[in-house]
């Protein structure tokens, strides 16, 4: 996501959305050590996260530009994002992994907020967070997740057409089923053929492919592929998060191989239906439950052992909010979101169905080609 | 890493290991909250470690298998590792993410280690942290990463067989490049052709592709590919980490497009040379310090504005130890190194090369193929 991916307005409204929110809430500064927040409020956009080796963090103070505080091997990367102030320290480091430069640069700040709360993480060593603390007696550091999330739930047309690319990129794979999967096929082949489809299709990368295959229905919604050929009878689940841009889909399809039982015709039946009953009240000003209610109105029971009905989406796979009964998160136009209803099917069994949409001012966007009621077979 | 990844022998191995240094350092329990520590002692591999929405937690207790406390959606999958006590939560959950859980299991050990040190991070909210803290006064967390470290730096066979597999995997997809990368192709263009080959060719991922093209050199090896047509004269690096049952290669590949600069070539040959340098003094007893002075004796230059030149590599593209001058782990027998020396060429240009190697009783084991002293020229 570096200026490439975007015009510098994008970041400035980042800036500014979060700016806003800081002066009200009374945070300084804003201290970020994680992918998705130095990414998004920066640009910065690598893989290199993959290696633990070394921290990485970003200061948004309460005016002005973010301030980087890197290691030397990213100063070329930083210096082609909107950033100006890009501060460097040599790394790895015998005893002084950025800190006391971090140290430095937050002085200014009375008041820090970093994400504390549901879904963040502290990525650096607790023992140098502590040290960041101990050289700053007089700084309060406090939760601002809520606020960090708030600027997030709403993405820019910019954002939103992203996502529609890879959204449509993954609709398109999956229409291809029939070309890709078939009996006798193990899963790990029906996985590495459908994610080279995706890649030829123009997606990036395919960080987040899982599912399952089984007779009547599959056990859970995250394992990786076995080398278990698929059987007359099983369903086929893949659910699939694949990037363009730093940007993800996420949502699953369901296929029959060789025919479908009438208990899998049905639940999957009920599973559109969920979506669509969700879709028909998902409007501006409506919760996060109210689309949970709906669903499981539909389904007649709760959320099939996966805990929420769907979530926010971005530039990760998962983001808040969450599609739970106790989420009263209100809706807003272009916040961007699965729709993830499922069913437990008992004896360990279950199906699960996943859509993405943009709340609209008015019925909602879908981004993913909406699957039709009938799981389709795969002869 | 399930268990048909491993026997049950291979995690009882890990757990031993760990114990017999927990009771050196009096641990009661060891605490993990990331990916690779779960992974490693539990066999737990899934790719929903993208969704940041839930925490997963594991112990170690001083004797005995791991205990896994962790969300209802992961009960299924847990259940196939070699772990008995596995204790859910439902998750997303409004107040209480686990965190009484975890408290419960942790209640009876007095020491609790974490990896707090380098290269660690903490993935669960710091407030629910301070809120486990706080719920178990007389418990005291430490620091354990240097334990944990130490138990990862050495891999079995059965690991090391893994670790083969992929650095050939990736030998065979660099050395289809003249099928692969043209000049006029664009560099997001060839890095789709080689994610593509390597898949095809059974890497189960490619979590990791970097690199660059430029003329006699790049900025830096940690971007994402841009649309820039390749150009006669340009040197072109691909540096991929890319998995095979949830075990990394890291290593990278110079091409010249066309034709190369005799200071190219000079670069390359003196890059393939500190390799031989370091594989020259790769012998247990000896330092990673001594294989860091080793390459730079050869380059007459430090790191190129990596840091380091080369690292630990298993279950995460990078694991400690690091090749610095700083560092003095002491080699042993089955550690999966890369060798990874950078030369700066002035003007902002670099050349980085890597392989990767076993340390072995005599002189170590290629993964990769090793890379000609002369740099590869494609027509």
């Amino acid at each position: 996501m570096s200026e490439a991916d975007f015009p510098v307005t994008e970041f400035e409204g980042r800036a500014d959305r979060a700016q806003r929110l800081m002066r009200e809430q009374d945070f300084d500064a804003l201290l970020f050590t994680t992918e998705a927040e130095v990414q998004y409020f920066t640009g910065f956009r690598t893989l290199f996260w993959q290696s633990p080796a070394r921290p990485w963090f970003c200061l948004l103070p309460r005016t002005g530009k973010p301030i980087a505080v890197i290691p030397q091997i990213g100063a070329h990367l930083m210096a082609s994002t909107w950033v100006d102030d890009i501060r460097t320290f040599a790394a790895p480091h015998p005893t002084d992994e950025g800190i006391s430069l971090l140290s430095d640069a937050l002085k200014p700040y009375a008041a820090v907020g970093m994400p504390m709360g549901r879904e963040s993480s502290l990525r650096m060593p607790l023992d140098d967070f502590e040290r960041i603390k101990a050289s700053l007696p007089g700084t309060e550091f406090r939760d601002a997740s809520a606020l960090v999330q708030a600027v997030r739930h709403v993405k820019s047309e910019a954002e939103i057409a992203i996502h529609r690319e890879i959204c449509q990129i993954a609709s398109h794979s999956f229409e291809n089923a029939s070309n890709l999967f078939h009996e006798g096929q193990s899963l790990t082949s029906a996985f590495r053929s459908f994610k080279i489809d995706l890649l030829e299709r123009g997606a990036d990368d395919v960080p987040y492919l899982v599912g399952g295959a089984g007779q009547g229905g599959y056990g859970d919604v995250i394992s990786p592929p076995t080398d278990a050929p698929l059987q007359t009878g099983d369903v086929l689940m893949l659910d699939t998060g694949a990037i363009k841009n730093g940007y993800f889909c996420d949502f699953d399809r369901n296929f029959a191989i060789g025919h479908a039982s009438d208990a899998v015709r049905q639940a999957h039946r009920k599973l559109v239906e969920a979506v669509y009953a969700a879709a028909a009240v998902a409007r501006p000003g409506k919760t996060c439950a109210d689309l949970f209610n709906a669903m499981t109105g539909v389904l007649g029971q709760a959320d099939g052992n996966v805990g929420r009905m769907g979530h926010g989406l971005g530039i990760q796979l998962t983001e808040t909010p969450s599609l739970t009964a106790f989420d009263t998160t209100v809706l807003q136009e272009r916040m961007v979101l699965t729709l993830e209803p499922g069913i437990d099917l008992g004896d360990g069994k279950m199906l699960v169905h996943e859509e993405n949409i943009v709340i609209r001012d008015g019925a909602p966007e879908f981004l993913s080609t909406p699957a039709d009621l009938e799981i389709p077979v795969i002869q």
